[in-house]
């Protein structure tokens, strides 16, 4: 990030004092509207909300709210910053929901750590709203919150990092693979980096289209003999028959497509020059790419997507998530399923209607694509 | 409760689907905003605030936010309706936070009900906000709900029911003094009902002028050879001598002040005419009070105070809160203590330059009450 950006961010958030704030849907200023809104009127909702728990997003905000809940583990590509820090980009978070799909996001940032300690303390506050966005949570601990969250609340929960990113990532490729003129089954592709974001893109492309996946980590590519895989990691091999121990530059020979999710300089020139006829890069490290869109031409890319607005096809969370939250909301849907995640990419997809390689993946500006997704989520 | 204000509350709610809403303070409709709002450039605050946690009330909301928390257990005098059942109460207490004071309060309803799960919840979301309203939670658990985040918590901590009421309590006392012309330190004052509130009020009067406090709960008059007490109960023995084993009818002979948090029909005509001269009745229990105030009136009260909005001298907690968390936010004040308690009842007690029988207490919607009172939370 240059120095500019963080100078004026800094400046408009000490200016702002606060990014969001609560507005009241009704007027106070009299004694009888006092006495609808709360004592003594309220006590009748109360009561009624009491012994019709069914109802509760009928007689309050429950029907359009929801807690962006991080614990400050993974805090965009910076780590882990801790609760406080993480609060700036979850009340960012919010605004985007707001601004995007009208939902009334809350920041909740924990002051928690383990997954037995996330999970009781969102449990805890889930009456509070209508669902739950997990943001910014390191892996492996992210897969078992969610999970167990999904399993135990009557309430929406998607950890946007891993099925957000996901979503887009398949929109994205959707649209590539016709600008390439590829079927993505026949496709073989490889991610770097099997965090939250690797394995969830790994897990919708398997679902959508079966293609051969090879997930590399730091210590090179994900095989069945390897003694150091967590569950989720093992899990990734079934993307894949005869997996062998090696490098990223082993195993992006002949591949179709590239998908970084790890870090700066993971893909040189060489690499891709290696790779099948009209490569695929998403180079989703951010703010700094796995290779630069300019390099990766000059080395025969035949269509590249990054995380940055700054280049063309921007792999961005805000494509899907406020249209599935607004969904899952308004549709009253309790699980959000890799099915809703497969047709959110294909309303994504289906945005751009000419794909060309500087355009794969439509603008979050673009009119009327939040409440598309929305319409899917049913 | 009247069928006519239980039907408008259900139908304004069903109407509103939520009392509140979240806002956007910047605009997001173009890349450069949200480049400054969201990444890359909210990063560098990100990184900020986690190097100097003590300025993130500078970088988000927390300098107005706050959590109204509840687990449902005591709503209103209704009983416990649990955390579904609460959130309406909770949304309009928010809706008093910024229509009053400015505050951007959100509701956090509990699905745990231990002391130590309350404990640890409210704990591990505290860095989401400025400071921790607890509401509706029933006594004795609310008691050490409050003292154990008190003491670990680095924000301010104000459980509403025992001490926004005991303040409005004592600023009414001290006008009503006035009334009789009596010091409040030579009267003798039976308290009935000693949960939340009621101790908190007996706590709050004998600090401020060492009257005799005589509490008496369901199973009579509250002194040492009861085996039943709790700590909290216990601690209310200091507040008088020579306490023996009776009833309300036995201690209420020569009372000066009769401070009612129980249920109706507490109190009776005969009752009154034991009390002292110009004996002074505050009935709150609500919506029906101990006794009704033209039956105490007949009966020679001299002053008279309710919890209700539709006779004189209404004790509402709205006189204190907004004021107290706002001053306590303005100015970092970590700690609420009984002093800022004292100091703001006194505000409240002077805002009624001559006080008369049907005026001890002002209306919460006097002009500028919420900002002298803020002023006193240094």
């Amino acid at each position: 990030m240059n120095e500019d950006i963080k100078q004026a961010a800094l400046k408009t958030h000490l200016k702002l004092r606060g990014k969001i704030a609560i507005s009241n849907k009704g007027d106070l200023s009299d004694h009888d509207n006092l006495k609808l809104y709360y004592t003594p009127g309220v006590g009748a909702v109360s009561s009624y909300v009491a012994e019709h728990p069914d109802e509760v997003h009928l007689y309050t905000w429950t029907n359009n709210s929801l807690a962006v809940v991080s614990d400050g583990s993974a805090v965009l590509g910076l780590g882990n910053l801790g609760p406080l820090g993480a609060l700036p980009v979850m009340e960012g978070k919010a605004m985007l929901f707001k601004h995007f799909a009208g939902i009334d996001a809350v920041p909740i940032v924990l002051d928690v750590h383990s997954a037995d300690e996330i999970v009781a303390a969102v449990k805890a506050i889930a009456p509070s709203f209508g669902a739950i966005n997990l943001e910014d949570i390191a892996a492996p601990i992210c897969f078992e919150v969610e999970d167990r969250l999904k399993a135990d609340l009557p309430i929406p929960v998607m950890h946007d990092d891993q099925h957000g990113t996901a979503v887009v990532v398949l929109a994205g490729l959707i649209n590539a693979a016709k600008v390439v003129n590829k079927n993505l089954t026949d496709m073989k592709i490889v991610i770097v980096g099997a965090g939250a974001a690797g394995v969830a893109i790994a897990r919708l492309l398997y679902k959508y289209a079966q293609p051969t996946i090879i997930a590399v980590d730091s210590r090179g590519v994900i095989e069945p003999s390897r003694t150091d895989l967590n569950d989720e990691k093992i899990r990734l091999l079934e993307f894949s028959s005869n997996l062998k121990p090696g490098s990223l530059m082993d195993v992006i020979i002949g591949a179709d497509v590239f998908i970084g999710v790890s870090k700066p300089g993971t893909l040189t020139s060489d690499m891709i020059k290696t790779m099948a006829q009209d490569p695929i890069v998403f180079a989703l490290s951010n703010p700094v790419p796995e290779i630069m869109p300019d390099v990766a031409k000059l080395s025969g890319v035949a269509v590249m997507a990054t995380g940055r607005s700054d280049f063309p096809n921007q792999v961005n969370n805000a494509l899907a998530f406020p249209g599935i939250f607004r969904g899952a909301l308004d549709n009253r849907v309790k699980t959000i399923t890799d099915e809703h995640k497969i047709k959110a990419a294909t309303v994504i997809a289906s945005f751009v209607q000419s794909p060309t390689p500087d355009r794969i993946i439509p603008s979050i500006f673009d009119e009327g694509l939040t409440a598309q997704v929305a319409a899917v989520i049913v």
